[in-house]
Parts: structure tokens; C-alpha cells; sequence
């Protein structure tokens, strides 16, 4: 099922000195194929862009990147298409040198088959003791440093647990292993400001900017566990899921939530599940 | 010059699904070969063990690293050869499986040919302005996570400046961005704790274990800018250049240390120079 393009090649391999190897010098977008389409390909490319910018590497032109990801997804009906790029092959040593030219890959993964319970009563999760760590310089952004999450992931192997929750170093909530969160309290929806650590997914963005456009109240701000623990419900999202309502977080139980289901049913006409 | 193994074989290319690029999922180590041996090579294997621990990455046999660095080594003058071990090729997704193969790559490269006037008379370095985040999990351990150095290295590119000192998003002194740091004041060498950031390099380890053998004064503790301002003499080091006297950092000059001198040329006789 995978197929993989290296700048345009098909090819599986790449350098032993790609700097996406030799210091996670890159960046990923992982991206949702619903009938041979890529239905947040709008929201994606734009952080994919934003983030170039902030590491200062060069984006590939769009429509190189849309005619390669047509090559991978326009014949499947669901799948995964994972980008990549990376600085491209460098000598050693931290420099980046000016005319390199970047490394991209586009990989095509099978959809993943999940019960449909996770959309419909929820997922099971734990905190996590792993915390991330407080980087401005890379927060917001899905770059290719996320040894903390591998740690993180590695805490738990029961496969009743969907997701671990991770706080940030000072103890505020950020985000979960694989997906952003959120939180429903008193008729508002909250998720963690992620201005010093975290991935700002395309998931939450695109809720974040519904709510707005559509009138409701949504903050985004700084959490504590004190406010997962009292909340009316909790949510995780990302781009291949959509929203899973959260029914238990460390033997807290939550019932299902009105306003995080109406959420997870919007959503579900972009991403249909499971 | 340039020669790779991967796993044994003579190769260039590893897996577009390598979790070493797809997450730096890994570790490296840097190593200088003099008269076709690594002199530090205990050294190096002490630390990489105990990062595979930290890690929970298999280390491969000592004999079989011993084997292919033979390989690559055994016949040259100078050399670096860089050692790297990821957690191999995985599916999509952070969780790791317990069957994965690590995958382990040898590169040899050129002996990086610098003046000898690093050595003799210093090198000049500026302060950097981007922070190394706090981060227990991974301090210490040189992985492949490396962003932020990537980021500081950026931060110039005039060839009169040889290296960046770095602080913590808590303004303590670190390191520089290819080297650690340590001062002399007032008769006693003093190199920053790094329990929170920074990688223990293995010259740094040397350096420290060199001056307790020889009843010297040192101290691994916190320090500010200030203190390096304040001090005596400053010098960086690798376990590729040994030691490098510091003659000017952001516009304050060091005349030459006694004691620097005397620890550079203690460590000359391990690694020559240039």
C-alpha cells in the first residue's frame, strides 16, 4: 500500500546525510485522503508554509506539491499522505549551507481501521509524566524533533488507552501525544495557548475558526489538570480523526458532551469516519 | 573520502521511514581518528551506552561497532567517523515497536583542516540569541533532535566567528552551539551543570575526570553571563579539537590562560593538532 515520492522520484530511500536524519532538520504534514482528495489540503499548506518560514526553508512550489500528492492519492478512496521536507544533504556540522536544495517526500500510508466507538463514546486517556519542554523558537510548528513525544508514547502499552495527555515543564496543559485538546466548560470551548510549546494542528485551527465564524465562545489560553478534571468535557483532535470526545482521563469519567458532539458531526462531513 | 555502512553494508541511503528521520528518533556520536584509531573510543562508548539506556534503544555488540569502525578507520591518518543508531524503520505513528531493528550507521568524512591559531592564540565567539529549552528527558544525551542548534548556528556567518555560547530559556550558560564551555576564576576550572540542557560531551567528561585525577579544583555548577564576562580565561572543547582558548566573546577580550594552556596541550597529546 505505501508509495513513496523523493523529489518527485519514486523512491523509498534517502540520503544517510539528509539533515532531516542527521538533526531533524525539516518539517512533516500528516494529511487525510477522502475520495482521492485531501479535504484540509487548503489548511495544511498553509501551515506547511508558515512553518518553512519560521525554519527558513525553502517551500517547494504548491503546484509541485499538488501534482505529487495527486500522483499518490487520486486513485485510493481513503488514505494517509505524509509530506516531508527536510534541508536536504548537507556536510556535517550544524551550518546550513545556501544552496542546498531541500528534501521532499511525500509517503501514501493505509487509512487506519478504528472502531467507530472512538468517535461515538470516546476514547480512554492518561496523563503523561513526560513533559515538553518551553521553545518558543519551535512551538506552534510540526517539525521533525519529537523525541519527547516518542518518550511520552512509550509510557503506556495497553491498548484501551487511546492517548496520553502532556503538560509542559511549568505544568500547564499543551496538548496530547497525537492530537490537540480541548476543553468544554460552562457553555465555552478552551484549549491550551501553544505560544511555548506544542504543534498547532490544522485540526484545531480549523475549529478554532469555525466557532468564531459560526458566534461561539472559544478561548484560547493557558490550562491546568484542575481544569481537565472539572470540565463538562474534554475533546482531542487532529487532522485524520477529527474530534474523539475524551469518556476517561486518568478514572475521571466524563459524560458525552452535546456541544462536543454537534463539534465531532460537523467535522465528520469533511472527514467521514471511520 | 566519504564512506557509509549502514547495518554492516556498504550504503549510502537508509529508509524514508526510518524513525531517525521521521521523528529523531536516535543518537550520534562525533569521533576523531588519529593514526587510524579512535583515542577517545572508550569514552565515546561509555556515553553512547548509557544514552541507548536513557533511550531504550538496543546497543549493538561493542565488538561489531569495534569491527566497522575498523573498517572505515584502520587505514587513514585523520578522519571523523559518526556513528548514529535509530530506532529503525517503523510504521506511521510514535508508538514503538518492540521488534523494531535498529538501524546503525557509520560515516567516515574528512579531517576538517582549520588553522592552528584556534589552538594557539584562540578563537572569537558571540553570544547567541537562541535559548536552549529545559529539558531533563534529554539532557545530556547527544540525539538527534537538533533544531536548536541548527537555529544558532544559523544566527552567523562571518568566518572570523568560530563558535555561538548558548543560554537556557533561564539565561544560564549551557555551552556553544559545537562545543562545550567551561571558564577559569581565580585558580579554579568551572564548567555549567547540565541536568536540564546541553549535551555532556565526551572531551568535557575527559576534561573534568583529567582535573580531579590531578587534584585540581573544578566545579560543575550553574553560571551567567556575568560570570563569563567576570572571568579569567574561557575556553571551548569537542572531542574533535580538543581544547580552544576563547580570545574574544561579543567584543570582550581574554588574554591567554595559563592554565588553558596547559589543559589544551595535556589534550594535544591525545589529539594532535591541526
Amino acid at each position: 500500500m505505501q508509495r513513496c515520492l523523493v523529489n518527485g522520484q519514486v523512491q523509498g530511500d534517502i540520503s544517510c546525510s539528509d539533515r532531516g536524519l542527521l538533526y531533524g532538520d525539516g518539517l512533516f504534514e500528516t494529511m487525510a485522503v477522502v475520495n482521492g482528495k485531501l479535504p484540509l489540503w487548503a489548511w495544511h499548506h498553509d501551515r506547511f508554509t508558515r512553518s518553512c518560514a519560521r525554519l527558513k526553508l525553502s517551500c517547494p512550489p504548491r503546484a509541485v506539491l499538488e501534482a505529487e500528492i495527486a500522483q499518490l492519492a487520486s486513485d485510493v478512496d481513503r488514505a494517509v499522505i505524509k509530506l516531508m521536507l527536510t534541508r536536504g544533504v548537507g556536510g556535517r556540522g550544524y551550518a546550513t549551507q545556501a544552496d542546498a536544495i531541500p528534501t521532499r517526500i511525500l509517503q501514501r500510508h493505509a487509512w487506519p481501521a478504528l472502531p467507530d466507538s472512538f468517535w461515538q463514546t470516546g476514547i480512554k486517556a492518561i496523563f503523561c509524566e513526560q513533559r515538553l519542554a518551553r521553545q518558543p523558537a519551535l512551538a506552534g510548528i510540526k517539525h521533525l524533533n519529537r523525541l519527547e513525544q516518542v518518550l511520552a508514547r512509550a509510557e503506556w502499552d495497553d491498548p484501551a488507552i487511546q492517548e496520553g495527555v502532556m503538560t509542559d515543564t511549568d505544568g500547564h496543559i499543551i496538548e496530547a501525544v497525537s492530537h490537540n485538546i480541548f476543553i468544554v466548560a460552562g457553555g465555552t470551548v478552551i484549549t491550551p495557548d501553544l505560544q511555548f510549546s506544542g504543534v498547532a494542528g490544522v485540526m484545531r485551527q480549523y475549529i478554532l475558526s469555525y466557532l468564531e465564524e459560526s458566534g461561539q465562545t472559544v478561548k484560547v489560553t493557558a490550562l491546568r489538570k484542575q481544569d481537565l478534571i472539572t470540565a463538562d468535557g474534554v475533546f482531542v483532535c487532529n487532522s485524520l480523526h477529527g474530534i474523539w470526545p475524551v469518556c476517561e482521563l486518568d478514572g475521571k469519567h466524563y459524560p458525552l458532551n452535546g456541544l462536543i458532539c454537534e463539534l465531532r458531526d460537523h467535522i465528520a462531513h469533511i472527514l467521514p469516519y471511520p
